[in-house]
């Protein structure tokens, strides 16, 4: 039952309860952490026949990859990856690892240089603000953030972020240069945009002509279900609503092979490709080829793709389960939190009573369950609310996260327990 | 005997047999390249080891490197390449490829955020200029340019740059930023600056307080001799000299292992070190640490790197020596042109009758030589004496070369034969 209902004699004795459980729980000096979205050993051992290619070197057209050039990165690789991030290989460029780098860079050039079309560079406005859906992705904060950018939080529904909101927003104000998105399986929620929510993005008026959507399509074939979510096709609907140049559209392969030796992608218009790599071709005589044909050679094609996508599957959906099936047994119907399911991605967002997730992060601290910051998931780390705690299941192996998220529990009711108290 | 000593009807002969060869080198139908400093394929072939490596997925520390993480690079990298690049292990960042790309962040992040201890952001100066040492390299001219940094060319000496302009310059101008410098076997004259020079470098006044040495060693290990060239020690001059936060060194292992798929090193004082990673953590969550890994296991030490280096030695010195031998050969004493002998790096550089380099480069390209355009080696492709070109004979194989440049002491000839009997 709601422990809101509970008497102050019922309430006090769930806070005793909580109180020892917390107590034991110290007394077993955990060190865990699902503090970051990371792949675990044992997905990371998915990839392991990639340590040992490509073997060769010799592109579909006869490049060497092991020389200089080739800016777009290998065409072979990017046909792979073109339906998968719904872009016309043409228009889709195949970087080093870190998508997050070509979000940075693309940024740069916006600040130093302006975009296609357009005179001004962002350098030279009085302001540039970006929107910002909460709860969202920290490290696009902190990229936004490190520039000056000012970030102007926006609530998501289940439907993706308020487009209403987005929508006023973006009409009124010419400094609104850009909104950060992470259209499937959000991080952290595990929200999947909307059909209609894809399209008012493609076609709402924006007071800035140089408004950008950064389409961080993180988790594109990272599937939780046998029914994987399809999400609408940003750049074809930006296209047909007269906004070609409209969407940047990132990816990566470090939640498919390797994190740290992975591989980057952005697609867009033919307009900003040409843009980017005009700029990128200042910067770098080309990306690491060798690295494209190695993942050319291991994933195959978009089958191949989505085979290993679903022995990642195997490998973190059980943890996931173990998390909802752990905080159900533990929360369920107190009222002290609700949470996600996500059906794909890396998270779980845990929301627990107003102004305490703080404590609860603190709380499992103290009891060495290292969780990422509260506030982390809202722009400048600043949830109003404290609410939202991210929970990061895949990186420890399964008996850890239901340690974790059994103490995760224990810490939620506690200082749900007290702070009810405290209001009574 | 000195062309221009001739007769009229010597000169007309000399011309008249110029042209008779050129027309037998159109003929030929050629189709060679020495536009790029590019490794061959057999020197790439040096390095095949490594595209079955690195195997292993763990560093010494016991960081698993497929994973994200780690932006200073691995710490066995760095201790191999420390020595050899003269920087201290500790302040030595190792990344992903293309030192380019570290060169393009480092200036973006001043143009962005201000350098240490400066509050003054670079894209809020009036203007920004940097030093280019003549002839140098054409893409740190075009990176420089790309971002509206003036370039303001300073020749260059057998001991390096002119130290006296380029103190004068510095001592007057506080927007002089920054000063690009190849200190060992530049690109293109294979000049290594003096001791003299890089303590002068390291001590000079400056107006600027953030004035910065782009120190590209991308020629740290080439040599061509038995005999290696050393550089002082920048870093550590600079350190002496009470201007530690002076000097940004760089280099990579693109001619090395991969052109297109080595590491990239910065190196600097603390504070610059400090400066770089905050911002490059905003970037990334990581370098790909595979492929350090894969370095680490194929190099192993200092000595593997150097013994690496002799073997690429053994491929490219005849190429050199065939350069040299044809050109004394066909243009020895002629007084048509002059080159440089290289001790090591990627490049010769050849100098023909001041107003000419364009129309030689032209008349090669007729006869299907494609040499790098005259002009590149300056500022805005703008050699005023319109009379060096630079030579890369390192792409080609052995016989393709003494073929090209053949023909190019053939275009050598007709256009300086005609050229005298113009003035004549």
């Amino acid at each position: 039952m709601t422990f809101s209902a509970l008497t102050l004699d019922e309430l006090t004795a769930q806070r005793d309860r909580a109180r020892r459980d917390y107590d034991a729980l110290v007394q077993r000096g955990l060190s865990l952490d699902l503090t970051r979205g990371k792949p675990s050993a044992r997905q990371l051992d998915l990839a392991s026949a990639m340590l040992t290619l490509p073997g060769g070197h010799t592109a579909a057209d006869g490049t060497d990859c092991r020389n200089y050039g080739g800016g777009q990165g290998l065409a072979e690789l990017r046909a792979i990856f073109s339906g998968l991030l719904q872009v016309p290989a043409a228009q889709l460029l195949a970087a080093n690892n870190s998508s997050l780098s070509l979000m940075h860079d693309t940024i740069v050039h916006a600040l130093l240089s302006g975009l296609p079309g357009v005179g001004r560079r962002w350098v030279d406005e009085p302001r540039v603000a970006f929107l910002c859906p909460v709860p969202g992705y920290d490290r696009h904060f902190a990229l936004a953030e490190r520039f000056g950018i000012e970030l102007i939080p926006v609530p998501m529904n289940d439907e993706g972020p308020d487009m209403d909101v987005v929508e006023g927003l973006v009409r009124e104000d010419a400094q609104v240069k850009g909104i950060w998105c992470v259209p499937k399986y959000s991080n952290p929620n595990g929200v999947s945009y909307s059909d209609e929510t894809v399209r008012r993005l493609a076609a709402m008026p924006t007071a800035a002509p140089d408004f950008r959507i950064f389409w961080d399509n993180a988790y594109a074939v990272h599937h939780l279900t046998e029914t994987p979510v399809e999400i609408a096709d940003i750049l074809a609907l930006c296209a047909e609503s007269g906004n070609p140049d409209r969407a940047f559209v990132f990816g990566s392969t470090s939640k498919i092979t390797f994190a740290g030796g992975g591989v980057a992608f952005f697609g867009s218009s033919p307009a900003n490709v040409s843009w980017l790599l005009g700029h990128t071709g200042k910067r770098t005589i080309g990306p690491d080829k060798i690295n494209h044909l190695r993942h050319v050679e291991f994933l195959r094609d978009e089958a191949g793709v989505l085979e290993h996508m679903r022995r990642h599957r195997e490998l973190i959906q059980p943890k996931f389960e173990a998390v909802d099936l752990i905080l159900t047994k533990e929360l369920g119907g107190t009222g002290l939190a609700t949470w996600s399911k996500p059906l794909g991605g890396y998270f779980i967002s845990l929301d627990v009573l107003e102004g305490s997730a703080r404590q609860v992060v603190s709380r499992a601290a103290e009891a060495g369950i290292a969780l990422t910051p509260a506030g982390a998931t809202h722009p400048y780390g600043d949830d109003p609310a404290d609410s939202t705690i991210r929970i990061a299941p895949t990186y420890p192996e399964l008996p850890e996260v239901e340690l974790a998220i059994g103490g995760l529990a224990t810490c939620v009711r506690l200082v749900g327990t007290e702070r009810l108290l405290e209001r009574a």
